[in-house]
């Protein structure tokens, strides 16, 4: 990581795609400089939602304006239920009436519906645009803008539509957090305590030390903790960059059951934070079931959990059958079995391959 | 180039993303053997036209339960018409319903409109499922079946949507050319042309030689000279998998005007292949009127277009005008400019940028 006045940068490492990650307070004015100084110029498009269009649109455009850009908004409405390939069909119409070339940059704006689907459009319309990330949410921040995954939703599952299309710029501009709803930023706090629990025992700690600062938005909290994130999803994407080799499974610690609680309480219920913290304590409780890791363990992790404001327990009304089932239809499961992410210690995981049954089984 | 009984394979150079193209007659037998030779089992979807369907369908599926695999097949109707997202979505749909997951081939038999709609399906569904192609067209084996390019058509342009998408194995039987329509085989030829102008003058020879044979489906000439374009093919792609470098731009050569071409005339009176060798005589002679050519080179090569039974000239109502705009709007063009190959002599072209108007003045 590298400390660059208020901000740092931090580099994922992928040969001719590699690209970096900035992170700071107030970076959005940074976006045109930064496209520019990557060699890019001419028409450039904006997607983001209207809920988010509405706050940083003008300063991105802008900066953009400011970069020597030509470039177009396009708003998508809010809402998961428009990351579908109707919508991409919306946004391929009015990027190509826009007159986007094949190295004309699409900077995509927002949570991450917008990541997801506008990440999508810039991976397959003139068979690649180059993608600018700007998260605007703390998933996006930590996970959902870095590694290259993007897609639209099928009526049969989520993200079963996709691509990976690695961005050449990540902007995190930790200020964007102020405006996010609370609910959506402790759910995004799931996944910075998923890292510290797969890989990092010391964040784990800072985690705990800090957590009122975290909470209360404290700039000189965030940004670290947050480039520690970045960091950790980086190195993760460096080294199984398409999902093949099995290293970036460890970052479905806690979404094997997550997903599962998700799709049965219909995407309504529970926030995808809030069912991978749930699922965090499930994949705890197997391990520690399966005698791979302390009860201590297991409090330690849910004190975190329930001090961050996060839920602990599977909902009463979700059996186990039920939830063996929706293990079994997740996407990444491979001949039958799945890959399911066990913790040993904090800061160390082990992959074990299980049946939904014996996950179910021992929650 | 490998002999090997009746066949011969060439290799596709991509690191971890090699793959070997098999080329012989009667091989539609050996998609299931080499499929589960490479590690896969089970689901497995085949998808292809209706006309193509009716005639290869059955042993292609023969052959994919003989290795063990439970095939599902899937059939489009034919026509570019429905290479777009209605028809992918549709795609989408039936694959999800077969029950597909990430490591089920997909199994694309039949021409360009199959190989690349269900090349983008492939490439798309469940962030990439292992693709097959398995092309029936002279055009497909030759060209479109290899290097990865996959893609849907918009209203506003042809082959606007796609992603790259190499193929695990590429099947090419020369067999399959039988039922192809004559005008289809010999727009084909002109790819075939292509290839040695560009690359290899041997080839350009041979052709000279044993047109007769070629045009006659003669397997002893098509074999070799259908492993040589995918020799080219296969070396240019393997130098400039995602047209980065330049060096896949020489393919282009005779399909910048060809293109025009194309959309001039809304994709209905000439064939792509008509398109390219009206396109190749019109680089041929820009080539010559810029000096960077002999006028020997350019008859030459028009008498061998002219014996294969290809069209040497633009029509008539095609202006000078129309043609420069419709070079302008290709997608392939940097900030104005057009990367135009021209040829110097047979086996050896140069790339020159050029202005849509320099080009169109000098035809």
């Amino acid at each position: 990581m590298r400390i660059e006045g208020a901000g740092c940068e931090v580099h994922v490492e992928l040969g001719a795609r590699s690209y970096p990650i900035v992170i700071g307070a107030g970076l959005l004015a940074e976006v045109g400089p930064r496209l520019a100084a990557a060699g890019y110029q001419g028409r450039c498009a904006l997607v983001t939602s209207e809920r988010v269009g509405a706050l940083y649109r003008e300063p991105v455009l802008a900066s953009l304006g400011g970069a020597g850009f030509s470039p177009v908004a396009i708003e998508i409405p809010d809402g998961e239920q428009h990351k579908n390939l109707a919508w991409l069909a919306v946004l391929y119409d009015r990027l190509l009436d826009a007159g986007v070339e094949r190295r004309s940059p699409l900077v995509a704006l927002g949570g991450g519906v917008i990541g997801d689907l506008a990440g999508f459009a810039a991976a397959t319309l003139l068979r690649g645009l180059p993608l600018v990330q700007v998260p605007t949410t703390l998933l996006g921040q930590v996970d959902a803008a870095i590694g290259g995954k993007t897609g639209v939703d099928h009526a049969l599952g989520k993200n079963l539509i996709g691509a990976f299309h690695q961005p050449r710029l990540v902007v995190v501009d930790v200020s964007t957090l102020r405006s996010l709803p609370r609910r959506e930023f402790v759910a995004g706090l799931a996944e910075v305590i998923k890292y510290a629990v797969i890989r990092d025992a010391e964040l784990f700690a800072t985690l705990e030390a800090q957590l009122d600062g975290l909470l209360g938005l404290d700039v000189s909290v965030l940004v670290p903790v947050v480039a520690s994130c970045c960091e950790h999803k980086a190195a993760v994407v460096a080294a199984d960059e398409r999902e093949e080799s099995g290293e970036r499974a460890v970052l479905n610690f806690g979404h094997t059951v997550g997903h599962a609680l998700e799709v049965l309480t219909e995407y309504r219920r529970l926030r995808h934070g809030e069912a991978v913290a749930i699922g965090m304590m499930a994949a705890a409780r197997v391990s520690q079931a399966r005698g791979l890791c302390a009860a201590a363990t297991v409090e330690r992790l849910e004190r975190l959990v329930r001090r961050a404001g996060l839920p602990t327990e599977i909902p009463d009304d979700v059996t186990a059958p039920a939830l063996a089932l929706a293990m079994q239809t997740d996407k990444k499961k491979a001949a039958g079995r799945i890959r399911f992410i066990c913790v040993e210690a904090i800061g160390r995981t082990r992959m074990v391959e299980l049946s939904a049954q014996q996950v179910a089984e021992q929650l």
